[in-house]
């Protein structure tokens, strides 16, 4: 970075990533996105790893999610408050920050609710090409909340899935998902529960959203050769799965130390196998080893998918122009002199708490 | 949050926080900062605390420094790169958020380099002042960078210290500080060494950058009844105390688990005693037990302080009419329908990576 660059970070807003990714269509960015995470993911001895941390309440949890190389550090921050639609608010919001390592300057400030369930369906269906059985066609979407049509979207454009079987709890949502996703050419059909809709996948994702112990897939509903994909199992006392359906087939996670806190696995003894994704990715592992093996991605989601996300956001944002920043970090002709800053003519050290700053001139709001 | 109201997230940009500080006056914000410094420090237990989570590399570290108690999470993002004076840029550059535990939502985003800069003053003297003998008037202060301004006119706000000792290995960054607390009107002396600067003074404060285990103050330099204000070691592997000047007195700490891995304290054996300084601030344990003991406030910066002092900013900016916002968090009329953000008429789930969305209507860049 030269040393007379003012101090801007840039800033993706909300609607600006939203444009972004209208303009290059939702399915190219999944595609575009699944080939940043895999690149990261083959990645993954470079990174320096840490588990979430997590500050839970009565009502949900916030997060911080930070994640390094030798070049950029990233972090999420993010929330998961169930209750919030009756607030008119998203269950979850995100925003985040991709930092130069070299200096610790923040060079992205980026919304990531949007973002997030990009990343969130890329890395599913990134995992499901490597797990899942070739040839899949059919895909139940259990919890038809936000995330649901960006799976949809993901798994038809990265596997060919071109029908679904919807179910939620709340019917208004699957009436939303299926007038979404017939919109988009697809077929899908609703079912009035979770064992009849998933009858006859191939894949099954299960993204909902209930901070509880659930037992939304139970091990008579699975058939031989099915592909899981577990999304809403993501923080303590939180799962979808019945333990009996975990051990059924082969279980993938993506950051062991923080699945066995955080997945279905809190509710499996602390050596229960699993294998990492990366590795699979890397082809240092194997994945599924029949077409009657059930395999399991224990989703939980991991700083290096909005690490690779980050990424992505800020190539496409250079690519399409887009240079909106902000005066994040103050910028000082001399960088030991911070007091600079605030050091006008006329300032008085013992001025009361209510006197403006003689001639200061300059307007103090907007 | 009424349900209607637009997320906008209130933003603070680094300009904007130094109008606000210099319209008030920086020694009465520093006051009333310390108001808010003690009454968070007095509801101590109420607070969620964590270490803060640091990613050390070549030339620093970059951490993130969470807190909430049952209505406000904060947190603050903050590097440390010694050498970032070469690449014209700041040591220390910081922002924070502050969120609603309720939902989640980011209320503020706001610089916090300078606003670091104030709040570590401000906590240092009010450290003093509940430490140090009574009628203190003079101070050293070693380590004339970016943070040494704040400490003398915090110390002179707060405890009436109005003669300065001050010692830097850059003569540069003396001549800097000794220029602007003359224009304070404070009396402000140069020294050789740190041993000249300290002689006779009450009240040692050391700021030094240097990320190495450094002994800024031997035993043979501090006298009876001094008060230490060890504000620059602060993260593994860099100290200023030679680990004898913590033998000769009574050290207090912000946040007992931290500091051990963080302080001074990082040179002492795992039961060496420390006092945590809101047991003083509540009345709940003692301070200095005579004028000739050495005290020792062993700094590092705990996240409380940065959520007293994003409280404080956005106070100030409310009271100020500054209504500046960032819109980080989309606006969605149906928070189950995040995809609606990006579901434009013509959007095609098979269109290539190039072709644009047919009739977006919106442009991608400014």
């Amino acid at each position: 970075m030269p040393a007379n660059r003012p101090l801007r970070t840039r800033f993706l807003s909300a609607e600006r990533a939203a444009r972004m990714i209208m303009h290059q269509g939702l399915a190219a960015c999944l595609e575009r996105l699944a080939t940043y995470l895999v690149e990261d993911c083959r990645r993954w001895p470079e990174f320096d790893k840490t588990p979430r941390v997590a500050s839970h309440s009565a009502d949900g949890v916030i997060e911080l999610m930070p994640i390094s190389d030798h070049d950029l550090y990233a972090f999420k921050y993010v929330n998961g408050h169930p209750k919030n639609h009756r607030l008119g608010l998203s269950t979850v919001m995100a925003f985040g920050v991709l930092a130069d390592v070299e200096s610790g300057m923040p060079m992205l400030v980026s919304e990531l609710t949007l973002t997030t369930a990009l990343r969130t369906a890329a890395m599913s269906a990134v995992a499901a090409r490597a797990l899942a059985r070739p040839n899949c066609r059919r895909m139940a979407l259990i919890g038809n909340g936000a995330q649901s049509e960006f799976q949809a979207v993901a798994f038809n454009r990265l596997l060919g899935i071109d029908e679904f079987h919807l179910f939620d709890t709340d019917p208004a949502a699957t009436a939303k998902l299926q007038h979404n996703l017939i919109r988009l050419g697809l077929v899908a059909h609703h079912f009035a529960s979770t064992r009849e809709a998933v009858r006859g996948c191939d894949i099954v994702t299960t993204a909902t959203a209930d901070k509880t112990n659930a037992t939304i897939l139970t091990p008579d509903m699975v058939e031989p050769g099915m592909h899981l994909n577990a999304i809403g199992g993501d923080c303590p006392g939180k799962t979808e799965l019945h333990r009996g359906v975990l051990e059924m087939g082969k279980v993938f996670v993506e950051y062991e130390a923080q699945t066995r806190i955080e997945g279905e696995l809190q509710q499996m003894p602390a050596d229960f196998a699993v294998t990492e994704l990366w590795q699979v990715l890397t082809g240092q592992l194997g994945g599924r080893s029949a077409a009657d093996e059930v395999t399991i991605f224990d989703s939980v989601g991991f700083a290096l998918e909005d690490y690779s996300a980050l990424r992505f956001m800020r190539d496409l944002a250079i690519e399409l122009g887009v240079d909106e920043e902000i005066a994040l970090i103050p910028d000082l002709p001399d960088p030991k002199n911070l007091f600079g800053l605030i050091a006008g003519e006329g300032q008085a050290v013992r001025g009361s708490a209510s006197a403006p700053a003689e001639d200061s001139g300059v307007p103090v709001a907007a």
